[in-house]
């Protein structure tokens, strides 16, 4: 079973720990014959620039699936939700001293420094009827509709491509990877990944951060799958 | 004669021809124990990103000088000269199909696709009275302020860091890198280099783009100026 493309995290999955890209993740993505789609909880243009380094095609999945970009000089496609993140916002911000990251490039979710109690702030959401979850992603908690994930925008980038989730190889390391990891043809999670990573993946790799990645390509290959 | 930091240009300087990350030049750029400073045409995110990416404190000289950062969580700083460039771009754009890059990124300057003639935009803007110039990276064309560029820039971030340009090594490779260049204490332009951003240096490296970047580091520890 040959895949046609791989989608895969940024943070925590072709980086180091500290958030560094790992060198021998970037030269074996740089390796691969088929398109290459990076898929983050950052913004756009973080994603682009991250691409645009290692040298891909320019296919992106930003802000957990709320942003897709088809390439460099495209523009980008954008599912509206944020209006029901700052009702959730406004009302966490009664509780908590809440820091916004990124706000001015942020379009359809909102990050928030991981300086507060999110399993408290979780519980009190469920209070409001809003159509919001809240993921801590370890390098932000993020205020996110539940209608988007990264999988939504897997799904939406893949019909631009001319493929779906199925022909794809996923690989992350959070749950907010989770759910693409599950419906991509074949998923893994790098062995520093969440458990709902972990739980997700048909494989985990043995190594952690970047050096995950870098196995997961391998054995991809030695498999045959790409 | 010690330097106590290092500014330096990303596309062109430490990327390959086409923008990819020259992964040598990141290596090497992560062995200084000194401050790396980012100066870029480009937008402060794509600045950060790369920062973030090659694991450097989160200093960048945007938008050829127009915007700072001091670190990743610090607010931009911005020359706020906008109004005129955008005055050249509406009498440009009587008489060129001009295609802004960016445009809702960018805060102090315009960037414009290279598909146009800039030698006779830049004499037909002499008829105007406007403080702007226009400028060619090789990656895009620039309508900025002609009282910013990468030099004011580091002026501006030298004062945060409690140092003078006297005291940085800056090494770039394009016309916008010459003031830079001219005014720290040690200026390198890579083979690849505008013959202006060669002309303002103290050395130019043998081997050209992320290379150079590479040879010019080596070049400044065996000289013992890092």
């Amino acid at each position: 079973m040959k895949f046609k493309a791989i989608v895969l995290d940024i943070d925590g999955t072709i980086t180091h720990k500290d958030r560094r890209l790992n060198l021998r993740a970037a030269e074996t993505l740089r390796t691969l014959d088929i398109p290459v789609v990076l898929a983050t909880g950052n913004i756009s243009c973080y994603a682009i620039a991250t691409a645009k380094l290692i040298g891909l095609k320019g296919y992106v999945i930003a802000e957990n699936g709320g942003v897709i970009l088809t390439g460099y000089d495209k523009s980008p496609i954008i599912s509206d939700n944020i209006e029901e993140c700052e009702k959730a916002f406004k009302f966490l911000s009664k509780h908590y001293d809440l820091t916004k990251l990124d706000p001015e490039y942020r379009k359809t979710e909102i990050a928030l420094r991981r300086d507060f109690d999110m399993e408290k702030a979780r519980e009190m959401l469920k209070t409001q009827d809003l159509e919001v979850e809240i993921i801590d992603t370890k390098y932000a908690i993020h205020i996110k509709s539940n209608k988007i994930n990264k999988n939504t925008g897997l799904k939406n980038i893949a019909k631009f491509m001319g493929l779906t989730p199925a022909d794809f190889v996923a690989i992350g390391d959070s749950v907010n990877d989770a759910e693409m990891i599950q419906s991509a043809g074949f998923g893994i999670a790098v062995a520093n990944g969440d458990a709902e990573a972990k739980k997700a993946a048909d494989h985990v790799t043995k190594a952690s951060f970047g050096d995950g990645a870098v196995e997961a390509i391998e054995y991809l290959s030695s498999k045959g799958y790409i």
